[in-house]
């Protein structure tokens, strides 16, 4: 597989520079029947948006998605559905200065070595901008999930050393909040970081929780699809993330078995867990709990500050990078890890439809 | 795909049950003329063997693997490569009594909830002997590697909160190490650990580190099947991994830009990168240095303290396993994680052969 | 993918060579709670194995078939249910002669240039032996189809010239027919023909016709893997094979429009279709009628007479065949063809279960 | 794998129904530094472009390529490139009328009871105006192979009952056949046949031949990718093919191994086979020979004869086409053989080059 599918029944794939003429996504495998516009998916995008914060690139785009194939009607015909976002607002002319040179902290070197040439203008294939197509095509997974009582929500957990407060998780303060995060007290904090940060022409990272409701148990496939190992390819697939977690994450590595495994105590209604360290994932495989996912973002590689960086002439190169960059990414990922995720659960419990023999039975009948 | 099989070109697929008659792997895919035989095999099947440690279970298997098909005269043939271990020393008695009880910090709920039924001997196929079957898929990637210069070393960094130093990373101490920790220090502070663990009925944790050498820029295949996605779709395929993470990790999201990015000094044999907090690995793509994962490993859940735990009748259940478990399982994971490193290696190595239309032409000829 | 794999959600990976220890298949994605034991398997094995008529090669196995894996308590388990199947009689100096010719008809040539080595015993990994992993796993594929009531049956219709009359077709004979001819007239006239060739040390060839009962409308995935897509895939993968046909087949490219397309008349039960020459699939989808499939087999490459061959040294040399070897191989190959029938069918009916937005609900619930 | 994805390493995602937008193609995995442009496309999509022949449908589309992604400075960049042709002359009321109809020789119904639910205008997504897609994509593979030496090139061969005579064979006549039909003769015959046909409002179907010339021997994947099972599924996706073969296909069946063997001759220069029976593939890889295939096509199902076709309503309906159709569409089907042949060819070439140790080695060095 070249790389630019991801999923078995549900799979997309995506296509798309920087500073082409578009990005696309095509979906193919989306149960038929699901009522689809365009504004479904724009919602989406517009939280992807870049233009709409202080501390976001100031690249003006509006991210349009246009449905180009696989509705009918109002709903979905099974056939591949192929959205398109046009690229509008390209400088290309700011990047020519990066043709003979690899930027550091970016994937600059690494194309070129792979494919001998490299379009350099915006990171070409490998910007961030490639991410609205996964979002597009996650919008569609995040509406059948939905069909079937599954959501999936995200948020900025941290932003450089600023750190959400779990107890002060409030909703509200989340729906409205321009860094999507869940505090009040942390966000303040975290824009006196990045205002620190953006003075000093520098950059932060971050990290985005993502938890997953209303999943049944059982979803995942032994031995190498498993839930935890799927997810952490689609998480790690965003290109700036450097750890993935799951419940505890590296905390459980410090704990004892007596501390980690979630025990269940009798309740009202019946027996339950009294914690969830396992983040929803045993084995491999969902356990009838919140999925919770953690992934932590780095700082953005392009700053303004002078930086030593290789050339192509095998020299060393002082570099200052212009154009327009994001001061901190988190806070737009939030929405591609939350696409990612309901990609990669809808795609799982897809394929998980086959596991029982009474299920076959379900939907094609047969002798009982 | 149904999950019992990795890679796309360099393809494995497993099978085996804990307490079945044994566990296999049929690598598809293997490059042929590699000279092998069985006892290269055996060299990293041994590092995972159980019985060899008073921190391991006592379970007694010789884990002989037999080379069923594929290798021809000492060559590997080009065809798959089929490999099995029998299990000599199991004692599915010790299990009779979990039939109807799912163990706490186990698959057992998913299993059942996934297939309506489940072999409850030893955790069946979630059991962790069945990455035996990928410990001897990776000594033949490993060796692969080899022959093209790649070399692919993992050890224990910690067990529970007793964390190696780097500094004291002692390479003598590690080859003969029970533990697989580089550093002696660390190594004794762990043993007591673990006695306290086992004192108290209770298991412990830790973290694996994993160094590649060698590997040339360019590897990996944008934009999904990154090189870290990839990674960590294998090290989050092994049971109890709970984090992973490349570089710096989570601490990358707490850094700078101007910190996390890789620069470039001038040094008496031309650029070098000063730093590695990228661990390799920029945009999905090796960048030429060393590429650095790190999983997390959570504590064995099968621990000999009373705990409460659901039954397939829905109610509550205390309960204590016995049987024979590793009150750690780090060491023996070591070698695991580097198998699972190297098979994911050589597969994308091979991915990329075609990724330049100049190596077509080095390897079918053509006008130039 | 290597290829020694196929399916997607119902998936085999077979191994082994023709002389080595033995055969294999891991049959990954098996719906769970399926009965199974290895007399279900050993049935169709059955019907393959060498040495049973005189118009098969005096190769002696049993083929008796072990479960190594994925069966618990008598059912299916959902994990992967490893079969093997031990060689007994292999005659390997037989084919010394062998090592630097590349016999007239056989794969040697192409696999000396492809692995810059092979195993010149008996073909290796080419070896028509192969096949009998795939009927292992079609066994099982068949048994679930039988549970929601798809039947697959093949036979042999025609050898060399001889060619059986369909309006002759004699179920009770084709149950004990020795060439698995279900018109007892040709297949007499078939013996006689094969006593011909055996005479003047020739072989024959020969066609499959195979039928699908009782699959519903709508099987086959647009658009690259169509229903007949996948069957002509699944049998251009047996060896010999060198025609598919659909329905009409070849046929459909000399009549007219009116005379192919199948139209409906009004019969006691309601619309009717009056002929069926679309062999069920229009479209690469099931139409609700039974499909038919026609493989055609080339004649036996190894015969004792003479053959002028090319040697590994550039030179030609004359070449008798001995070892022994089927004059015909079609009445073996019925069942393989069967097999391969049934596990892509069974595939595609997994794949398709997720087609269908009402379907997910139907397996997990949610609102309607 | 959801069915609009062809291909491991050079790997095809197509899109689009008849009357929607428009249609499209992703090509990922094209090996980076090919010189491309819309004209080297645009030549191919020009030979199966409807409207240029009076034998062929009247709907009139221009059918030009665009290049959205992948295209950097005129050359393959290695990253997917999108390709878009999007739809203009769109008569869907034409259609409206088939909303309640399954089309007898259409996959109406199938996609019905698949989907539950289709897009009823001009056959949607199972339209040949799909296939304009895989011509796009299969024009960039052919270019690949041409800079490695190999060409691929069909023609038709039949068309109902009129056969081209292979002695007759006219490379001129064949550039400028309107029919795509190598012998002059035989194509003044097929014309007055499609007349007549026409005059009857009826429709022809015929044959297409393909040839590869160039391939190196060992090419295709044991055991299930075969070279020809590749192939045949390729062209079995081509919605009206019944049949495909090769070499000599059916004919094999009926001759004995003596004749149907190829054997070597000494010529002047060195050993040269004398017959090409098995049509350049055998055991499932090349041989060396030139690769011979032959695909079947069915009549247009679409004629303006009553038909009597089922109702979604479980009804008899007498039913005549209108709408704008080929009376025959085989001379159009001849670029898309061509193009599938070429990416399924240069697929398995891709996926080839690692089947040697050496072959990584002289693409990443190592020792030797």
């Amino acid at each position: 597989m070249a790389g630019s599918t991801f999923g078995t029944l549900f799979r997309i794939t995506t296509w798309g520079e920087s500073h082409g003429r578009g990005l696309g996504v095509t979906v193919d495998g989306c149960p038929a029947g699901l009522p689809l516009q365009e504004a479904d998916i724009q919602e989406y995008l517009d939280r992807r948006r870049p233009g709409r914060s202080r501390y976001a690139t100031k690249r003006s785009e509006t991210d349009e998605v246009e449905i180009w194939s696989g509705v009918f009607e109002g709903r979905t015909a099974g056939t591949p559905i192929s959205l398109i976002i046009r690229n509008a607002d390209q400088h290309s002319k700011d990047y020519s200065d990066l043709k003979d040179v690899f930027r550091p902290g970016h994937a600059d070197l690494g194309y070129e070595e792979k494919y001998g040439l490299r379009d350099y203008r915006g990171g070409g294939r490998s910007s961030g901008r490639e991410t609205a197509a996964r979002v597009a095509a996650g919008a569609i997974a995040a509406k059948v999930l939905e069909e079937i009582g599954i959501t999936v929500k995200a948020y900025t957990a941290s932003i450089g050393p600023v750190v959400c407060d779990p107890s002060s998780f409030d909703e509200e303060h989340l729906m409205r909040s321009e860094l999507c995060m869940p505090d009040a007290e942390a966000e303040k904090k975290a824009r006196e970081y990045l205002e620190e940060c953006m003075a000093e022409q520098d950059s932060a990272g971050g990290t985005v929780h993502c938890v997953v409701r209303g999943l049944p148990a059982g979803i995942g496939e032994p031995v190498f699809d498993k839930l935890d190992a799927q997810l952490s390819q689609a998480l790690f697939s965003i290109g700036a993330v450097k750890a993935v977690e799951i419940g505890d994450g590296l905390f459980a590595a410090m704990s004892r078995g007596s501390e980690n495994n979630d025990q269940y105590l009798e309740s009202g209604n019946g027996p339950e867990k009294t914690s969830n360290h396992a983040g929803g994932i045993l084995g491999g495989l969902s356990d009838g709990s919140s999925v919770l996912i953690r992934a932590a973002f780095k700082p953005t590689p392009s700053i303004a500050q002078t930086q030593m960086a290789l050339g192509s002439d095998g020299e060393i190169h002082p570099l200052e990078i212009t154009g327009r960059h994001d001061p901190v990414i988190v806070p737009r990922a939030v929405v591609v890890v939350e696409c990612m995720t309901a990609i990669t659960i809808l795609d799982l419990m897809m394929r998980n439809m086959s596991a029982r023999l009474e299920n076959l039975r379900k939907v094609y009948g047969g002798y009982s």
